[in-house]
């Protein structure tokens, strides 16, 4: 196969490039620890995850002014605490779980692939978190992006079409020089749409070992690349391993 | 002296993080090699920069709608072609003359200043350079920048406030927990109109050895900080050297 001809690649974050839901447990579990709570932190980090994208459809319809993610994140934190009877936290204590979305850690290939990857194409995130977000989690995990690009930096949430545009205007590019990588079909529907080529990854657990979405691999037909991983992914584009 | 308490540090680029002058002389004078032209490209490299303010009013004044500096640049390059006499290249060698400040080098102490403040602090530039060539510096020069951050980002030229307190605003502080670093007063002294902090780092090879502006390093009191030049800036924070 030869390879799309792009100049950048940019990336969903949330379960494409980070595995949320392990992250979640983690720092929950370690509450439990130091506060002596019982909380299924499994269905606490589903159940706040699944609050997302009502959240997003709030600002995307205008119900809301732009708020950033740790804002949204934190009014779902609120409703779940109760909803999980989870009391006696401080509030740097529920600060510090509310930020657990820049702690999250990548999928064991991301790094590796992105590290080949970038040795041909600009790598960029380009996701709903905000760029303070995502330049944290780079940093805390050392993810070898290039720029950080965010839907922050229109103004819209994705799949608007202006968080596409806007990246691709900063990239000083054409919509069809940009691939978006993505383990969600929304995301890739609407990129496409605005021109930019696509790479489906998969991603069988994100929601953990009892997913229930998108554990089929899509046609292949609908978008440029299916990739396994983001090893896999480089490997379709040809770049070398550096080791 | 204690360092201010600050989250980030923002930089300016040209002539502060990196030496324009030589890039712009380096690469011109490849071009005599190839076209056996004779032009003196130092004095060239000064014409261009001098360009740049009078280029950047005019956006700025509202004269002309938002262009980015590839855009400026490319403007001014055709009179200087002119101006010098410098005939017979090609659109290429024009289009890559005009990309040369994408290709500029870093001053030798840039990079280990850099390495040493992003233990601790986070680190971008703040440029009126677009997205697309502060980007572009980074990767061929490996500028460890932990996200990329420009005027362009803004709509708004430094020194416009504007280019600031977006800056100030993605990263999500308040305007005295970033401080702006740059060789030149007119940067710093808006930055610090709009509540940042600043550091003067002292460039006196800028324009070359024959420089004549920005030879004194103005009074410390008018700046948190005034350094030598980046390691020194760190050694003021107190960033220890990594080896």
């Amino acid at each position: 196969m030869t390879p799309p001809d792009v100049d950048a690649l940019v990336f969903d974050v949330f379960g494409t490039i980070v595995d949320w839901r392990s992250g979640v447990i983690r720092d929950g579990q370690r509450l439990d620890e130091s506060n002596r709570l019982e909380v299924d932190w499994a269905a606490f980090a589903d159940a706040w995850r699944e609050e997302y994208q009502p959240s997003l459809a709030r600002v995307r319809r205008g119900e809301t002014p732009w708020r950033n993610l740790d804002s949204l994140h934190r009014e779902s934190l609120e409703k779940l605490l109760d909803r999980f009877d989870i009391e006696g936290l401080t509030d740097e204590e529920t600060h510090q779980l509310n930020r657990v979305w820049h702690r999250l850690d990548p999928w064991p290939d991301a790094i590796p692939g992105l590290n080949r990857l970038r040795s041909e194409y600009l790598v960029a995130p380009l996701s709903n978190g905000h760029v303070r977000l995502l330049t944290n989690m780079a940093k805390r995990a050392g993810l070898p992006w290039d720029l950080i690009l965010s839907a922050e930096l229109s103004g819209h949430y994705k799949p608007d079409e202006e968080a596409y545009l806007t990246a691709v205007d900063l990239l000083d590019l054409q919509p069809e020089e940009v691939m978006m990588v993505a383990a969600h079909e929304r995301d890739l529907d609407a990129s496409s749409k605005v021109g930019l080529k696509t790479a489906y990854v998969h991603r069988p657990l994100e929601w953990g070992p009892e997913q229930a979405r998108d554990i089929e691999k899509p046609n292949g037909s609908a978008y440029d690349i299916v990739a396994e991983d983001l090893v896999d992914l480089a490997e379709q584009f040809g770049s070398e391993p550096m080791i």
